[in-house]
């Protein structure tokens, strides 16, 4: 088990995600943490949900913390939205 | 001051869900409830904090909630992910 069980979550289908998150819990993870920023932060609670509706049905969620991160591209500077949920008992 | 305090995010511009909300606290709501399903969820977020960022930075988050909705549409059922977000003092 390592500490820092986090599931990056992008642009791929959900289920991706999903199987990531669950893949934490059997490697003996007591928490796991979902990651999103932008557009993806929908993706990032269908995750949560679909982790928790269908295949981890003991875990809860332990807490959901939303942020603004400043993204820098080469020559501005914009602001991000993102979230974090962390899943466990 | 309303019981209801609430603001259901769509598709329309980020901004124009911001200025519902700091219209709520204008109006004397302890509390504002930002609400959004589907894709729409990055778009409450977004909404949350440009709202405590640039115009409510007295105001807290007081607590996110996420959830799984049954959408039933004329053949099919099928389940959409839902976010609450409570601002407030």
């Amino acid at each position: 088990m390592t500490d820092n069980n986090v599931v990056y979550v992008g642009n791929k289908p959900v289920m991706n995600y999903v199987l990531a998150v669950v893949k934490e819990f059997n490697n003996g993870a007591n928490e796991v943490v979902i990651k999103a920023r932008g557009k993806a932060i929908s993706r990032a609670v269908d995750t949560a949900e679909v982790s928790r509706n269908r295949f981890l049905m003991d875990k809860k969620i332990n807490g959901i913390t939303i942020g603004t991160e400043k993204m820098v591209s080469e020559d501005r500077a914009s602001n991000v939205s993102i979230i974090e949920i962390v899943l466990g008992k």
